[in-house]
C-alpha cells in the first residue's frame, strides 16, 4: 500500500474526515470507527509506515510523548477504569490497515473485552531455550 | 506497590531470575512465565512507575527504540507471521503487575488469540460528541 491509497495517510492529510481527538507535528488521534468501547481512539504517526517494526524510533516516541495525557483524557470522557494500548503487526495480528496505529481502548468493570487470556506454561528448559533463539535474532 | 516489593524492579536489579531476551541501560525483555504463545516477551522499563501514563516520555521512547528489533527477533525465532505490543494499564483492563509492562506476543495463522474484537458504531453524531469530550479533557 502506498502513501496515496492509505486511508491513515488521507486522514492525517486532512482529505478524509475524522472525529479527531489529538493532534501534533507527527501524530493524529482520532476515534476507531468501530469502537470497542466509546472512546476507543487510535494513534497514528502521520509519516507512512506499514508495521511497527518498520517505523523510525522518533515517530514511535512522538507517539510515547501523547499517550499518556490521551488515555487519560479518554478514561475521563468516558469514566473508565483503565484502557489497552495496543498495536496489531500483520494481518494475523489483527492489523487491518496498513499503516502503523495504536489502539487506546477505555475499559470498564465487566466488559468483557479480551477476556480470553490463554495463558500456557514452558516445559522446564524450554523458556531458557526460546530466550537463546531470541537473542541469537536480535 | 514500592520499588522494594515489585517483582519487576527485582528482576530488573537482578535478584530475581528471568529468561532474558534483551537489555539496556533503561529497559529490560524476558519471557513472560505464563506465554500466550512461545516467545511471548515483556518489554519493562527499569524504572518504577505503575501506570503507562504515569511514566516519563523518555522511558516510553527507550522501549519504542527497541521494540521493533526485539519484535522481529522473537518473530524470527519462534517461526511467526505477526504480534500484537500490548500495555494493560489498570486491573480492570488485565494489568496483573503493577509496574508498566508492553507485552510481545508472537502470533500465529488461526492460533485464536484475541479472536473476539466487539467493534461496535456509533449512532449519527455520537463519534463527534465523545471527540469533543475527549478534547475539552485533554
Amino acid at each position: 500500500m502506498t502513501h496515496n491509497d492509505c486511508i491513515f495517510c488521507s486522514i492525517a492529510a486532512g482529505d478524509l474526515p475524522c472525529a479527531k481527538v489529538y493532534e501534533d507535528a507527527s501524530v493524529i488521534g482520532f476515534l476507531d470507527i468501530g469502537p470497542i468501547n466509546e472512546g476507543h481512539t487510535l494513534l497514528v504517526p502521520k509519516s507512512h509506515y506499514e508495521r511497527l517494526d518498520e517505523c523510525p524510533a522518533e515517530d514511535l516516541a512522538a507517539v510515547m510523548a501523547c499517550v499518556g495525557g490521551v488515555a487519560r483524557a479518554i478514561v475521563a470522557a468516558v469514566d473508565a477504569d483503565g484502557y489497552n494500548l495496543l498495536c496489531n503487526t500483520g494481518r494475523v495480528a489483527g492489523q487491518a490497515v496498513g499503516h502503523v496505529h495504536f489502539h487506546v481502548i477505555p475499559r470498564h468493570k465487566a466488559d468483557g473485552v479480551f477476556a480470553r487470556w490463554p495463558a500456557g506454561k514452558y516445559a522446564a528448559g524450554r523458556a531458557e531455550e526460546i530466550a537463546a533463539k531470541i537473542r541469537e535474532k536480535l
